[in-house]
């Protein structure tokens, strides 16, 4: 938890500059956020209204989001002929979040909303909540609205069994859940999985008003699927890439069998399972949706440079790219800054290859759900 | 207030580690902060207090002030046998302030609280609040104690007349108000205090509850001074060395005559003035202190490094290490980064010197207030 950010800056391989398939995947849960939004405000208009955005991370992908939960609240307020809501806005991430290179993207988000003419926007006030989502982050019946996407597969930690202070090396070679795992490691990720998903759904439980609505979009994987999918298969070719460097003597082959990804993509019916335990929330829609593993078409490039860029990389170039802005942090910490070009070059020359023989595909799991009153 | 925030980091001239003034000027209010917050527990116990810090800048300072706020807070529950009440902490600043530093000293922080042992402190919520405290921050009536400390001294802009955009230069070789500068300067710049407090007041009182205390500390000047006094002189002295190079080619004297700076340091009498005609606070207490330039003793340093570090400085490097962790970002946007070092070396041996004929004291206010219910 300590260690877990995306990278910071707005440089060549930072987050902010590489998360187009982390846009595509808004999008594609936008409706059900305009459902859910539509729905908060038709049962109960309030006169102030709570919404956080838990692993916000930075970038514009994260106002993007609060940008279109503020319009359709503006729309039904005009429609319904009632006052806009005084609007808290929370941006919630791990400490060691790029806070700064959000926080100094309000102004213009500010003098954005007073272009939108929509009489009320003055009182929307956007804080930053620095804190593990997975636990207590907001005061009592507080929210109104909780987004949360690509985030929720981060576990809180690596299982305790699989973390590199245990004695014994159990998933040797990988670093996530792989077929060659013994059934351990699935047991020991599913269940810190149940453990870190049943608190947070304790603590937003106390933190939400009746009535109020959750939207969470995270990987998952197919219910067909055995624990390990060809939607994690990402990890196993990143495993691929770093043993690729064993047989060179660049990288030991112990800090591999030490290390593990603190990761989980879970089925429809295992986050289910985990909704009808804790019993404070009623799903109104669960889905899963395809997400190619490069984003798709470079059409959700957010500047010309940037589809610039992109339409000259291959695919794994891209992916290589996506998947360096989220775990390089957390790789870095235990193998060292050294070889994560070396590492990334040859990841994306794996992900080519392997993308020449199959169609890869994330599985991008969606859930909108309702706090009992 | 694009530009203006405290040295960043941790480094040898970040405000983290050049903040002993103003460590010493909140250990003056100390006395102010604790009656007010026994004020509000003891008039209207609330479930759920809502405590800001307006200015908060970044540094151990921060969280020392919040800390203490806490303590009294739990020491006064477990004297009247209440339940700690839910506390909402927000942290203020501009958004250019380094939130991310402030943010990562928080995981310690909540360890601290926890091992108090006070039941009920899992319940603190402390986020971050970017943005000008010239204007509204939080929701309506969401607020009990609103601290600030060091920062109302600056004003949200340098008054317009004034600024680098003016067409004819009126304060020719000063950045501040000074005994040669024509009276439409001192005019100009009490003009902006009085918008700029008047702006402060009015939002507060909206966001703050009936009964909520306000406890702001920051720098201002003898009633029996005129604009420019004494304790005002270290802008001054910074002017001089800015001058000093001019005559040497390494700054440009119209740079200079374009140069003001967006600080005032009102009278006690001025700073009445503003409340009583705002109307909704009551004075309960308010207060002049003298702080010398160089904080004192370095009995404040924070860490025994500090001290070995501070013990070799003259005054004269004390008060220009003080001095620049504060006013670099600002003099930088203006006069390049080139001659930094070079300024504050000249400006630490005029202070130096001007130390040696004079027994200079900064004059910090204090003042104490009610808000209407």
């Amino acid at each position: 938890m300590q260690v877990l950010h995306m990278n910071k800056g707005e440089g060549e391989i930072s987050y902010a500059k590489n998360s187009t398939v982390q846009r595509k995947i808004i999008s594609v849960a936008n409706s059900m956020v305009e459902e859910a939004v539509i729905d908060i405000l038709c049962k109960n208009f309030p006169e102030s209204m709570g919404i956080a955005d838990l692993g916000c991370s930075s970038g514009s992908n994260t106002l993007m989001v609060i940008w279109e939960i503020i319009n359709i609240v503006c729309a039904m307020s005009h429609q319904t002929g009632r006052s806009v809501p005084e609007l808290r806005v929370s941006l919630n991430d791990l400490p060691g979040n790029d806070f700064n290179d959000l926080f100094l993207s309000l102004p213009s988000f500010y003098n954005k909303l007073k272009e939108e003419k929509c009489t009320g926007l003055e009182r929307c006030f956007i804080s930053g909540m620095p804190g593990s989502f997975y636990g207590r982050l907001f005061p009592s019946k507080s929210i109104h609205f909780v987004h949360s996407s690509s985030s929720l597969h981060w576990l809180s930690q690596v299982p305790a069994s699989l973390d590199s202070k245990a004695s014994v090396p159990l998933n040797k070679g990988k670093i996530y859940i792989s077929e060659t795992s013994p059934i351990c490691v699935l047991e020991a990720y599913l269940l810190q999985f149940q453990n870190d998903f049943s608190l947070f759904l304790e603590s937003r439980s106390e933190e939400m008003v009746p009535g109020g609505r959750m939207v969470l979009s995270f990987m998952g994987r197919r219910s067909s699927e055995s624990s390990v999918g060809q939607s994690c298969h990402h990890w196993e070719l990143l495993a691929k890439a770093l043993m690729s460097m064993v047989s060179e003597g660049l990288v030991q082959e112990e800090k591999i069998d030490s290390f593990n990804t603190p990761y989980y993509a879970p089925s429809l019916e295992e986050l289910k399972s985990e909704f009808q335990k804790e019993g404070s929330f009623i799903i109104d829609r669960i889905e899963g949706f395809e997400i190619d593993w490069d984003g798709g078409a470079s059409s959700n490039c957010v500047t010309q440079d940037q589809f610039t860029t992109f339409a000259t990389l291959s695919s794994g170039q891209r992916v290589a790219k996506t998947v360096r802005a989220v775990v390089e942090s957390m790789l870095e910490c235990h193998f060292g800054t050294g070889i994560m070009d070396e590492l990334f070059r040859r990841y994306s020359e794996i992900v080519d290859d392997h993308l020449s023989k199959t169609r890869a595909k994330f599985i991008n799991l969606v859930v909108s759900v309702i706090k009992k009153g």
